[in-house]
């Protein structure tokens, strides 16, 4: 009833290794339903367009310094996709492009590389499209399956990275980048399509600068994916994913909220996932309306304390008690302890002293902390000592994102009121319950927005790639208006980088777009957290729907920045 | 653009207390297209109809003492409304009847209530329904509202039990049913529905009985709630709720096995809700396919130990790594370790020594465990020690559904993998990432299916009240055919019950339905199981829809049950 084994036609006898592919693949109603929602294009890539250059580009930050390291390619001009008919005779030639996928999962990867594909079916009869597997690694050893309408039939408007899975190897010494060179020369690639975050797209234009200086053909595009929400500009206004994974993530809220009411007996204090940037605790906020939402770059920007932000919460309580409510939701961005300086301070003492010390069980390494941070330090639940402690990546330095930062405020708030509690300015009962919403978020079916936003990005950046464009990302705009009004262009990956200095050098970065302080989102949230924390107003989005109400809604955020009221 | 304000022209200035109500409440987009959803009724209901009696009831064990308990209603027959003029005049004369929620919430709570409410709008004009406030407690303390259309009408289709929310309190004492009594006279009670799990059907059986040996009028009508699914019998086909929380833990557990088959790198180890029984488990299986499902019933007949169950995971994860899949899912109940002899004999000894001895540092305490027990114990990861000692409810318990079974699970797991790979038995990488799904699932949107059975559930217990009936619980069956042709009735409540000796007395319990390892849900996982642990034939039903394309699927439990093939 639910289930319905897919049959397809294609012969994939060349691609039964155990990692990949969906062949005889069981799907569920849902998922088969998807298969044929329809893509509307915008209206510029449905007719024959042209390209428009617009004025030459700088970069974010450190121009000169940009320079000297993107020297093909710096100063290019974006590119605009307008009705017309190219002069460029060579625009219907087949084409060898590849494509990877890199970094973590975001819902409507798939749809990217179905976009890249069906523009080369449309456009450039007798293409070849390569999907490298495993991420970029796949580049570099040359690990490709070619694909085939059957072979990418199956994944259209699903989740997950795993029609050609993704990895999160760079390319970045010489023997690599000549490891990329010797694939791309052996395979005639014409363009290279790297769907990523920052850090991907950032090693995208490196590979564009390259092989634009070795003189080889491949022309190399990038296309915006993350559901952190932190790779965005003017000209690429979201990165694909977020708006499934927040939707998704605010479903389980609302759910917790309505429990929380009904039950009244319970905080919830919900981790979300997101890296370092807040944009999915914020658009979740807005989403749901919790009652305590902490952002890390304000938490950043006013130099708080964890003392500060356990007041913040407990005093929030405190008063909803007064009102006669012991329950509530509080958001908590998984990078909320990154922003607050002492935290950092402590870390980064940690990571110096971890490294080099023996850790006693006596605790004398302690007396290598400054007294502030083992002030600090002896201040924490100890299971999130022991996280500070043991939880550390291969280069030594603290995961903070495996933090369990929901469970140390619980700690320090159920602490901080039983103090209150002994001077009478606190009477309620307070239990605190923790969640983490994260890998629930990756890999979930691309709402309609998603679906129809990365084919676009696909579809784009087969067409760029065809007009021998290369160090572009893939950028699609004015996603306000109805689909078929949507722009349609590239915008120089250079012109969105700055320097960072790493050991002596300067090294080109792609900005994490943090969340503005005086952006709408923000504003929007401040100006109605305090009637969230006080009156309860929460707000169940629900399951993302795919036919009906709501189910062509965008996320807050985007809308927001778009200049929408919400 | 996805939030409005729900005006209500309602007066209910009467309620204007903290913990309640929605009045001015904020709906999301999807919350108000649930407002109007049609809610069909069986046929029976929409006609004139007659209640024909089964033949007389017995009890599910002990007969003899059920009917010592219960004098005045043991014995009493099934009811069955069918078409046809009632004989009896009574039946259109106004009601008045109380309703109260017990227990953990469970989406459709509301709806019930809108059934009944309607019930009596429809057949029984000028008749009032009671809300009793914050479950049991509010029938002892006579804290009640009045339930109108405009009071009733924002929580249609809604999930969470805020309309009048809920409670864990029970009707015990003498004093407290004689509190009850009270409240049914003040009030002038024709009749109550209780809607809960089987404990709070067990309490409104002796509700029941009590008001019957004292000669009130007031009726009592249970009505089965719990996402746990343990609360059925032939006549009372599932418990609401149940259909919803399953598709949503589905639909997470869906999107962590695309993200697992994308990152090719990760098991998920998730602990699902469902106190005692596995039945959530077991559905989400069906539902998704996973790699390994623990089921307790099957753990407790096979009396496993510990190390049997870690084998069996270990077992698995080193063929899947031979394989090349070093991922997968594992699906593990919250009652996991209540089933495992030796884990259930390690805690009564804890409760019992916990209950009498200090427990010292240096652990002098633990000479008092059986050898067995202390060698279990001290193979226990120190955070599950930890959570043992410490996790106790007021009766000093362990808290059995606070352990964290799933991160034991995946460090018990670790430390065999890594001894079998000293032995070069295991070549794989292992890393574990835990999951607790819970209160995610207990107050979504209710899907079609609970939306629909949970008004019927609601009407036909405003019909067996309106004929004089009381012990019975609301019955709708025939779950499998259109909802014209369900069939409705009442079920006697001790027809359910057996009894377990407390204290040196008969108490009467109504029996938690267990997963049955004879039952077609289990068997047609079990032919299923070796398939999915080694191929991965996992399915993603995605979100909950509520129109369009699996909207009205019945859960696989049920459909099993009543004999459909899924």
């Amino acid at each position: 009833m639910a289930a319905a084994t897919l049959v397809s036609n294609g012969d994939h006898a060349a691609f039964k290794t155990p990692s990949a592919g969906r062949q005889a693949a069981v799907y569920s109603e849902v998922q088969n339903s998807r298969l044929d929602h329809p893509l509307p294009l915008p209206s510029v890539l449905k007719n024959s367009f042209k390209v428009v250059d617009g004025p030459p580009s700088s970069a974010a930050g450190n121009p000169d310094e940009i320079a000297k390291l993107f020297p093909s390619l710096f100063g290019q001009p974006s590119a605009n996709l307008v009705p017309g008919d190219s002069t460029d005779n060579s625009l219907s030639k087949s084409l060898k492009i590849g494509v990877v996928l890199s970094g973590g999962q975001a819902p409507g990867g798939h749809n990217v590389i179905s976009g890249i594909f069906d523009y080369l079916q449309d456009r450039c009869k007798g293409s070849t499209l390569y999907g490298f597997r495993g991420g970029p690694a796949g580049i570099m050893k040359g690990k490709y399956v070619v694909l085939t309408p059957e072979f990418i039939y199956p994944y259209r408007n699903q989740g997950g990275f795993d029609m050609i899975c993704s990895g999160r190897d760079k390319i970045e010494t010489p023997e690599q980048f000549k490891q990329a060179e010797d694939t791309s020369v052996k395979l005639d690639l014409d363009g290279l399509v790297v769907i990523g975050g920052d850090d991907s797209n950032t090693n995208a234009c490196l590979l564009a600068e390259n092989f634009r200086s070795k003189k080889l053909k491949t022309s190399v595009i990038g296309c915006p994916k993350t559901i952190d929400g932190d790779l965005k500009s003017k000209e690429v206004p979201i990165s694909f994913g977020f708006d499934t994974a927040c939707k998704i993530y605010a479903e389980m809220i609302g759910n917790v909220m309505i429990d929380a009411r009904s039950t009244g007996k319970y905080y919830h204090f919900v981790r979300l996932m997101g890296r370092a940037a807040s944009h999915i605790t914020l658009e979740c906020a807005l989403q749901t309306h919790p009652n305590i939402t902490l952002i890390g770059e304000e938490v950043a920007e006013k130099k708080q304390t964890l003392k500060n932000v356990t007041d913040y919460i407990a005093d929030v309580i405190c008063k909803r008690a007064e009102l006669g409510y012991n329950y509530g939701v509080i958001l908590i961005p998984e990078g909320l302890i990154d922003f607050i300086p002492e935290v950092q301070l402590l870390i980064s003492e940690l990571n110096e002293i971890l490294a080099h010390e023996v850790v006693d069980e006596a605790g004398v390494w302690k007396k290598k902390l400054t007294p502030s941070s083992l002030q600090l330090f002896d201040l924490l639940p100890s299971a999130i000592q022991d996280q500070l402690m043991l939880e550390r990546d291969p280069h030594g330095n603290v995961q903070v994102a495996k933090i369990e930062t929901e469970k140390m405020l619980i700690q320090m708030v159920e602490t901080e009121l039983e103090l209150r509690k002994q001077i009478a300015a606190y009477k309620g009962q307070f239990k605190g319950q923790s969640h983490f919403f994260g890998y629930e978020g990756r890999c979930g079916l691309p709402s309609n927005f998603d679906s129809t936003y990365c084919y676009a990005l696909g579809y784009a950046a087969g067409a760029l790639l065809n007009t021998g464009k290369s160090g572009l990302i893939s950028s699609v705009g004015n996603l306000a208006a109805p689909v078929s009004e949507w722009t349609v262009g590239g915008t120089p990956l250079t012109s969105l980088m700055d320097v960072e200095r790493r050991h002596g050098k300067f090294k080109p970065v792609i900005k994490k777009a943090m969340v503005e302080l005086e952006g709408a989102p923000f504003k929007k949230f401040v100006s109605m957290r305090e009637e969230w924390a006080l009156k309860n107003r929460y707000l169940n989005p629900g399951p993302i729907q795919f036919v009906g109400p709501a189910s062509d809604n965008l996320n807050h955020t985007l809308l927001l920045e778009l200049g929408a009221q919400v």
